[in-house]
Order: structure tokens, then C-alpha cells, then sequence
């Protein structure tokens, strides 16, 4: 049941709003009101006139409540990372940089724990910021610094993910903070990115895969189903690989 | 450390192999041999001449080590079902048809606790014998018999996913066995299936959304960065929504 | 040369500008100026400042230069249309309806002949104007009517594209004027159309093939390759098939 | 009407087969047969049994009818080629490599001439065989020889198409025998060989696209429409560009 101070996710069509669930506060969108005193106390799945009112999600919590100090990562991306990268209740998992921490609310849903890397100080604030708007990540340890430097323990993670303009010279260090065999991550907007971090896995990692994800979107409506006019043609890069010795 | 009995995964250029470590065997690929008793005792990532070793990860199992006795769901599309449908620790999912475990083990990495239901006692018996066989799905209580006769509380899941040929006779029953505002997803392999789900949706469930997962691969030759000649073209549109109350 | 009254295309980064070159004429973008006068006399792909100057291609009259009274079809989709009707320079090819004249000016650039049927006179108007604004259609027949009543020699043309809002009852007359094995391709923006569609061909028509195209572009920065970030989701469906007779 | 001697396309469900009619001959596929001799006189599109049979199109013979000494370009990226560069009845275009000839039987499908150089003897005399054995080409001048070496006069060309390993030694001598403001292309496989080309095209020329083309074939069941389950992921960037002085 909603209560006043609740985060709400209203839909209107295909339009998306993320509000707080202030009772004297309201909606409009074209010719239509909501009002916010009317949610209160409705189930927390409710269709008023031509809204429909939700607890957000963490996809909307992330692509319509996080303030963007960076480019984000996006939940399509995030959930195949988390998710290829084996995390599970028991996984720790490292990344850097924290970004706005896009990726990193997805990772602490899954798994175990999360350290995160940030050097740049206003983002490591927003990201933490971000997620405590929303009571998330109460299992993160959010950390202002370069990985380069940190001082982390060896053979200590399950997984790392890594978003940085060029990862190359982090490479030995995020193999010697991983267990034998296992998985980073990384993120790279262009293909000479990729290109440049292919050339020096080489010795340190092994099973290298190299992929996008691409999500297509319809219509809704029954009688005229087809795709969306138009689709995100791009985000980033993704390559895998894992820790291997010779 | 590798030992006698482990699973393994074995890659050797963009071929891929999941076995047991038995010291007895080997692998013959092309000219080159990998002798299993050279395994044992090894880190968890090893290269060994062309070879590369691992523990599998659980993308690994479900492609390469669970019995097909159906059409499975791709991980690409079981990593995307589980997160956009807000699994964590705590959640608790429903999913019917069992069908080989797929998306169960996926499902299973992620919620507290998965309830799977499968009507053809084969594939019940199969999926839980997939699962079993690589220790997976501890919190998952497997069900034989249809769903529409399944004696469950209602309101009691914080999400339910439905893989039958014709979702539309449960509706009903997955909006009574959902909490408020909960989501409900849907895998159809043809348009005209989404169309007929679309037109029964109406009263019972918002927030609707109909999208496509696509991978698109890349060789990893640094030099010579490019797309894969073949990609898979289609495996099922995916409905999301969530149940809702006027 | 450039001279007074032709048609010139503008680029200026990524932003394209189709316009008659009136020397009084000028163009701002940002901070910067083009003087039409300037470009009179110049060779006709020329740098000036951070302009660059071009004679219009036939993609850029049809997407910049045609008035739009219907959704258009566009190039991507006309190009592979024309040519996988395998037109050459004595091919007679029908199409119906006529729209904007977006596809008809591609078609005509390819065969011998074009006969177009349009039954709204708006838009059979507006699709002459389109092409006379740039000297196309020399070898285009515009019908004003249905095509349904219209009287056409049987066995008669090489090829038939249709585009209207519902094929089927056109079928028998489509089949009649072909010649034999020739081949019909339709365009219909929904699945539900070509399901419809496909349940008619039956009899008449064989070799049936059903597609989509997608483009996708990408940035011209060498150190930074990579695609654009949102791409054209979807324009339509193409159906493809050949006069058939048992 | 067909006869003996003919070029014949076969077409079982999805499998297509392209023959010579020769009365003698028959086509099992696995429980049905076609004797030829029931197709002499039948009309040019005809179904016998399961079977249909076609008079080949272009892009059947390119495909299924071409010696493939080198990798061919396809159909879907020859299409749109040709009618991106603007080719017409009266246009003059240039192609190197000839390779096995598959761009250049559609670029003679559409331009009033096509002047083509290889520089491999066999692969050129493969060329000139494969569209000699469809009566293709007749507008066609084959030249045995690098381009770079070739005596071509000056502002000739309407457009240029390039498919070599490293077009850039290339770019004067294509500036140079294309007239003002015309349309070069390339074709060109990786990433790295792109992001090589954009660099050196600088001054050159102007208005660069970089593009993929991509065609998503669907099953034709309409109670089951659905996309193919594979589909080709990538045959090659396309780069287009005009001749520009400043």
C-alpha cells in the first residue's frame, strides 16, 4: 500500500515519471491530473483514469532517478554483466570507476558484496548519493581513489568489472586482486578501445569474448504489433574474459 | 585448484567443451592433445599449450551441460528476465513451464527462492537432474503438474514468468498468486503470440513492455576487428508487465 | 560548375541542408556563414570554410527535397526494393499506390518505365510535383484512381510493388497483369499485415520471402569508431514473391 | 515459356537450387522428384508437386550461379551500393577489384557502363566467366591490372567502388578520375581497416558516411511469423564519400 514519502513510478502511455508520493503534490500530462492525495493508500499496482502508478524498479529507479554525473551505464548492459560475470549471493565483486554507480545498484543486487573504485570525487558523492536516495547498496563499500593505488588483498575477488577510458594499465592488477580463473569484465564505448585491450590480454587472461547487447523494443499495440521507430543504436562494448595461468 | 571429479571447460580457439576431470581421459582437437591428468592439481584458469581450462560458469553449464528436452531459454534472455524483473536475495519467483531448467538455474542465482512448475514429467524430471548435476538450485522446489490446478497462496510472489505455448488461460491465476505492483514476464517464440497476449492484458496488468534480446559477437583478433559472419537471428520476444489494480 | 537556380545539398558536420542556390540567398549555422554567392562557379563538391557543397543525390532530393503528405519509404528499404525486383533499363515495373513518390523516384531511376496508380489526388499531385522539382520521372506514367478498377494489359509488366494499407484484395489483379514468374514485392509497416498476407498468397504466388532492413551508421572519427548512438528501430516489412501457376 | 537450355531456379520449401533445363536431367530432394523434362514449356513461374520453379534473378545468380574465387560482396550490400553512389541508365562507374564479379553484374544491372580492373589474372577471368555464362555485362569493360598503374582520363567517372585490402595508396588516383562532386565507396571488412581509411580521406574528399546493412529474414508461416533463428552478422562496412576540392 502506498504511503506518503514513497518513491512512485507513474506511467502515462509510454511516458515514465519517477515522484515522491507527496500528497499535495500532482500530475499533469496533456489534459489529465493526478493527484498525488489519491495514490495514498491505493495498492502499490493501480491504474487512476490514465495513469498507472508502481513502485519504481531498479531500472527505474536508475534510468529515471540517478543524477548523471557521467554517461551511465545502461540496464540492459548492466544486467548481462551482472549476470555473465557468475555473480551470486556469496560473490564479491569489484569495479571501478564507480560512475554515477548505474552498474554498481545492479551488481549489489546480485551479489554478495561490492567494492567500488572512484577517483574523481563528485562522482564517487553522486554515486553514493544515488544509491541511498533509494536505500540501495546497503552491501558497497564505496571507496574515492584510483584502483591503481588502492591496496587491496590478492586472489580476493570473484569478479571485477572495469569502466575506465583505457584499462591497459590496470590489467596486471586486476589479475592479481582475482581467484585463479576468474572473470573481468570491461566496458569500452569505441572499437579502437577494444582493439587496444585485445592486444595486451594476452598473457594474463584467457577466453576472451567480445559482444554488444541490443535491445529491440515494440509496439504494444495488439492489432499493429512492430518494432519501435526508433531503437538505441549503440552503447558500449562489452569483453569478457577470466584470470588464467600458464 | 583443479581436482579429480571437477567439472571442467575446456576452450580451445572459439571451441568450447565442458567435461569431467578424470584423469584417465583426454581431448583431441585437431593435432593437439590435452592429456586430463595434466589438469589436475592446476590453478582454476590454466593455459596448457593451446588448451585453456576453467571452472564453468553457469552460462557454461546450461548451454553445454544441461539435457535438452526442450527448446531452452538462452542466457541472454535468462540474464535479461531475471534482473528486469527485479530479482535479489530476497525475492521470491514463480516460473511454469519448467521446461529444462534453463532459466530456472539462472533465476536461481539470483532470487531467495524459486518455485517451478512443469506438466510433462520428463522434462520436471530432466530439468531437475540438469540442476542437480552441477549442484545448482538449492532454493528451487520443483513442482510436477500444471500451474492453472496448483494449490498456491495468493499474493505471495514478488514475480512470476511464464513459458507456455498459451499464457492466456493463466492470467488470472499469475495475477491472483502476485503481490500488488509485482512483474510478470512472458517468453513467446512468434508475433502472433504476443499479439493474442496483448489483447488479454487489458484490466489485469500495466506497465506493459514487448522487446527482443540481441547479441552481436566480435572476432577477437585485435588487427582485425569485426563482427562474427553469423549471429543468432531470433529466439523469443519477451513480455514484461505488472499486475495491477483499477 | 555551380550555377544560379541548381539545387545544391549542404553539409556542415553532421547536419545536411538542401537548397536553390540564389546568390542573394545565405546559410548560418552556429557561428558560421555560407554566401551563396560564393559558391556560384565552383566545382560542384567543394570546401568552403566548414561548409561543404554537393549537386543533390537522389537520397537527398527524396529524405530533404519531397514534400511528405504520407509516411514515405525510404531509401534504405527503395534501393534494396528496386533491385530486388531485379529491374534493369527495359524492365516496366507498376507500383501502387503512389504516396509521396519517394520509392517511384527510385524505381524510375532503375527501369525502362514506371506506371504509378495513387487514388487520393492530394497525394498524386504532390508525388508529380516531387519528382518535376527535380527533373526526375521522365519515364514515369502517374494514374490518378484505384488500381483495383484501373485497366492494365494482362501479363504486361516485369515487376509489382504495392504499398497500401491492405494488400489482399489486390492479389488477383496484381497476379493478372504480371508476367509470368515476375516478381511482387509489398511493404507493410505491421506484423499482423504480413501474417494477413501471408495466408492469401497461397495459390497465386510462390517464392515467398519476408525481410526487414536495417542500416546502421556509424561515426566518422577514426580514433574514436564506433556506432551512432540511436538508429532507425523500423520502417516496415518487405514481402517478396513471384507470379506463380500451377 | 521454358526450354531446353535455359537457366533454371528451383525452389523446395527453403532450399533453392539454380540448373541448366536439360530434358535428361531430374532433382530428387528427399522423397520428391522433378524431372525436367515435365518443366520444357511450362510457364515461367510454375509449381510441379512441392517444387517451383523460376526463371533465376540477378541476385539468385550471383549467389548460387557465381565461381567464387574471393569473397564475394552479397546482394543486400550490392543493392544498396549501386543506388547509393547514384548510378542511372546514362552513369560511367568504375569498380577495383573485379574479384568474382558480384558487385560488378549488379553495377551493370543499373549504370550505362561499368569499367572493372583486377589484378589477379585468375580471379578476373572468373569474373568475366561468371557473368558471360548469364549474358551479363555487356556494358562492362574488364581490365587485367592494378588501377593504380591504369591509364584512365581525368573527371571521367560518375562514381568509383572500391574492394581492396588497403584502399588508402588508392585515394588520389579515385580523386582524380572522378568528376567534381562524385560518389566513391569501399568496402572494407574490420573496424581497423575503416578507422585507417577515415583518417586519410581528409582533404580529398567530403560528406563521409560509414554504414552496415543488415537483413533480417522471417519465416513465412503467418500463424508462427517470427524472425529466422540465424541471420548473417556482418559481411562488411560500407564508406561513402564524395570528391571535394577546397
Amino acid at each position: 500500500m502506498f504511503r506518503e514519502g514513497d518513491w512512485i513510478l507513474i506511467r502515462y502511455g509510454e511516458k515514465r515519471y519517477l515522484r515522491r508520493l507527496d500528497p499535495a503534490d500532482s500530475l499533469n500530462v496533456r489534459k489529465d491530473v493526478l493527484r498525488f492525495r489519491d495514490v495514498v493508500g491505493k495498492p502499490e499496482g493501480v491504474r487512476i483514469g490514465r495513469f498507472e502508478v508502481f513502485r519504481p524498479t531498479l531500472e527505474e529507479m536508475v534510468l529515471l532517478g540517478f543524477t548523471r554525473r557521467t554517461q551511465i551505464i545502461y540496464p540492459k548492459d548492466a544486467f548481462f554483466i551482472a549476470l555473465k560475470l557468475g555473480l551470486g549471493k556469496d560473490s564479491r565483486v569489484l569495479e571501478f570507476g564507480t560512475g554515477s554507480g548505474a552498474l554498481c545498484a545492479v551488481l549489489a543486487s546480485v551479489a554478495g558484496e561490492v567494492w567500488t573504485y572512484e577517483e574523481v570525487e563528485e562522482f564517487h558523492r553522486t554515486a553514493k548519493e544515488n544509491l541511498s536516495r533509494f536505500g540501495l547498496g546497503k552491501n558497497v563499500r564505496f571507496y574515492l581513489g584510483d584502483f591503481l593505488r588502492a591496496d587491496v588483498p590478492e586472489g580476493f575477488f570473484d569478479a571485477v568489472f572495469v569502466d575506465v577510458k583505457d584499462p591497459v594499465p590496470y590489467l596486471e592488477k586486476v589479475h592479481s586482486v582475482l581467484k585463479d580463473g576468474s572473470p573481468a569484465g570491461f566496458l569500452l564505448p569505441t572499437a579502437n578501445q577494444v582493439s587496444d585491450l585485445l592486444k595486451s590480454l594476452g598473457d594474463l587472461f584467457g577466453g576472451v569474448e567480445v559482444l554488444e547487447i541490443l535491445v529491440r523494443y515494440y509496439k504494444t499495440v495488439p492489432e499493429r504489433f512492430r518494432p519501435e521507430d526508433t531503437m538505441v543504436g549503440h552503447t558500449a562494448y562489452l569483453v569478457f574474459c577470466r584470470k588464467i595461468r600458464s
